[in-house]
């Protein structure tokens, strides 16, 4: 009996076929017809795949079958406290230290006392062009959940 | 000579202001017509305000010259730790903690090695209908900043 | 105009009238016709109430109408890091650290990818009889929400 | 002479065995007729079982004689600090942060000043069916400790 | 309505007069009749004192009633952490530091699977005269609570 | 050359043996003639042991060598935090948490300003039996240091 | 005897007036004719002015002797930790994650062992006109100390 | 297929070439024609190399293509916490805490409300020659962005 | 009955005081004839002063009786960790950091298991006067005390 | 290409040489002629050593050339945090907490402001003879710096 590989391997083995493969995560994204984010969290270890999701992305990355195995296994979520500097993550950090007050003011003002939820909820990432420099535009979309006894 | 007064006593007592008048933060946005994630944010501490804006937010709220003197001032940006604890700012901490890996691919897949600027930004939040329960809707849409020597 | 009073100072009131009109918790839940739990928990600052059950828990205790505004004030959640380590609740965090993966992992093989709401959400406490020493039995209900993209 | 099996790898094994043999953990609870709430922790390495537990449990899953010994070891208590943000752990530790405070008011009302236990305590989670939703329902159950010189 | 004095406030005032008194902690304890280290715990604010032990406090220190109503008053009990690190309370913190192990591997092997309860606990120090100096003698006796499903 | 053993591992070999073995940590400590508590704080890693002693308890458990050239080593002593959150450890912290101010106090009202030594110190643990249930009691005896300067 | 005025309310003061005043700092410096960013540092609290150059800001900015007395005490130098995650200051932080042990590299290539001195030390802030938009461009400048025993 | 070889161990394989092969940083900067400190931080792997560039310094100091494949992996950049410890770094830690909000007054006087990029960025370091010793002279030169909605 | 005044605000008149009145630290160590350092520390609340010395430093320095009075209060001794970063202070710390673990191995190799006490234990500070710049020489002198059962 | 060895690494087999041949720092610094303090924590990995050194060194203690290169490395550094509690080290931290402050304002007042060096520094110790028990003297002693712009 062995281990199930750790979801954090089976994602370093999956981000080195798709480089070495030079596919894009839209590839693969589009192999399993899955919404992208949701997908590239999954891979990364966020989410568990179905078999066959995880039977597809391992035909398509030539990967054995313990990442497939791997990739179905219920995670323990959560991201490493030190990619949190990472400066690409860190500017949504900095958005919620300056925005977030505001927003929950909002989503009181307009839902009354409750929160965003971030289980029944996506995430889409675009980019939209604009003369002065082309812009990251991500939608966080999540459904209200009210304080409820 | 008194210090001016600290910016988290002016925004205490714009929230005062604001309920006992039984005012909305969107009728202060549209008196200083400005959008209104931004013009919350400004009333809470984040942004200094323009004399006339802070003229007209204490004239409609009834606050005297000391609390617009206050808004004026250039902000130390940030959030009280505790507050990353409240459910309803808590979500967004937690969706970051779960997609912010997969969102940092994608921002490299599409646009290079680079950030969303948290400067040259803004963010937007709407309800969307939906029968299964209405959403939170937040996007967040900055501008790309590649790394450029 | 004055800032709205904090709520941790109005639950301080609220525990000193309390105490010193000898009234226990329920009979503060019954004059408002309230859950016992989320009862003491509004009061404490963590729930807003609705004015008219501000007005009568004031009548109640004899407490002016700047306790009664503060109650009704929505809250920013949470707890003092400090009261963590008091031993009666302290023994909750210990019990979620021995059980709480074992939860995680009997919530996702009864119901499948998700978490029990925490806002959907109530809390029982009750006494139970026992002849080698009597019990507390804290009962946390929520509904279960699954990962829905 | 090699040291016992740590635990946590132990653990692993018990959860990959669990999964490729495709029982639940109410098999392994029923196998050695242990609660299951019980049995989870303990095979997660928070109990010691007894020899005779831990032999019926290797030859359920076919795990060899090295982790028999381990999960009879004496555990040190506790749980992976990474793991308190996985979400579903998390809402446990959120409804302490709200609850956490009113729950001691409401011990000490009903049985005077002391503790529930953590060690002369049961965890029991069910299932219970709602329309609008089904219910996750963790009981904590723990004898009273009062402050005894 | 007042709040009612927080203990660090009343253990303040008792410390103060019973210098000022020049009465030595034994005094109050003998006052009140109550054990030595108890005595002193509760005073500085880590139990509450019945109505007769609070008033005879009050008395002999010639506090005032809002002293008294304090000394009274449910703890919110823990340290504050800055006091960790006064040397004569941190020499206890370096010998669990330094034992704490050995002693729980002791308490398993004697007692089975428990701990020493911290509730049903008590304290004593004593001065033990020996020709190389004499020793600070502490014994903590807590009741053996064996884990009990 | 090979580094030595650190004590953390010979620490595990000793668990091992000592388990498979059947001894109990008084037949060890009797083997060597040495204080129980001291023996079993030694065995693992917080005090060097003599030649001499390494060499009886290596002979006792079958062990080879290296594992007495480690237990001569001069330690870096300390606990891994995480062991101070097990139950059986987190005890003692909270006794401190308690009753360290008030021990404080007596320490200077009996003995001056100064501390008692974790260097020039014993602990002893015993069984005390008591009709409501036997009592563990850890006795901390530690030479008086005034500060002198 | 009254304690001499923190300089983190001197700073205050010193701010308000400045802004009320429309007085720059630069105008400050001039006055006493000292560098810029020193002059600035100075007035926040990080070093101690002379009596001439206290005497002279206090002129400048009709502030009381109080706050003069205050400029010339010897400082305990340092940042409120809150301060580093303004986004104005974090970038700097940001710059030194990345470029750090890069900057420490070449240090050590060109200088040999040892460091940049912070005491000996000065820095320059300008802004350099650039077609793609104007840049701030900040010079630490410190001796060279090599490590010398 | 294995995982990519980690940013962090190619760092090390460069770091122990360049010195047996007794190559200075500034060599393999003008190797593959790129500024030093960039160069520097990319081989420290906070910067992704282009293909070439990861052939030229493989081939100039004998590295073997796994290194040249890791040098152009996107970076999750940031520093190990320990290193902000060292002398030769902190002094720039230091600097920032003294005089960081000096810094951003400065830059809020002269620019507005804005901060220095710190991606549209480069960093220089130089040798000042004076008489009372060689000074150390880093210039961070970044371009202002202002906060625009 | 008011509190003791606390020891850091009889820091702060003792400070206000020896500055207004041109005194240097030596003269009132010389006015109560103590080593210069532990009056120091005294003052700024580190050690219990006698009556005798808390008088003769109140004369020296026209404070009121209640300053007195708190010299003579037992201290709870420790710094504030914001101290810690103070460049004067941390050089200490840094010291303390390379070298810590080097003194270490020199005290067990001269003296055996034991340690240095700093309770019987002074400081040393004088000025050393050297071509190269005169030199800061700090010399710290305690018993040393072995483990002892 | 394999990476230079860890100076952690280089350290551990240092120490087991020197054991195992039964010889003191002092042999090895004599061998090296170099300072005691110095050559242990050069040793310990916080200073590089020369070619010359390193090589007496690694002829002395019969260790590889792999060890003498590692010697020679540029070092990182710096305490593992862990060590800090370890009572020999904890004792020189704990004398820093309660005589910082002291020490801070006599070398203001002594040298005005500025700093001891912690690179233009040494460290000594040795054993004081006392009737009363054998004394540890640590001297720190490092060129003054004042604040220099």
């Amino acid at each position: 009996m062995t281990p199930i590989m750790p979801k954090a391997d089976a994602a370093e083995l999956v981000v080195a076929a798709r480089i070495r493969k030079k596919l894009s995560w839209s590839d693969i994204a589009a192999e399993i017809d899955a919404p992208l984010v949701w997908c590239v969290a999954a891979l990364l270890g966020q989410h568990p795949m179905s078999a066959a999701q995880a039977e597809r992305v391992c035909a398509l990355l030539d990967l054995d079958a313990a990442v497939g195995e791997s990739l179905q296994l219920q995670p323990a979520r959560g991201i490493d406290p030190a990619m949190l500097s990472d400066p690409t993550i860190y500017r949504f950090q900095e958005a919620l230290a300056v925005y977030g007050p505001a927003i929950k003011e909002l989503i009181h003002e307009e839902f009354g006392d409750g929160i965003m939820s971030a289980i029944n909820f996506n995430v889409d990432i675009r980019r939209r062009q604009d003369p002065d420099g082309d812009r990251v535009v991500v939608t966080f979309d999540g459904k209200f959940l009210d304080y409820r006894w």
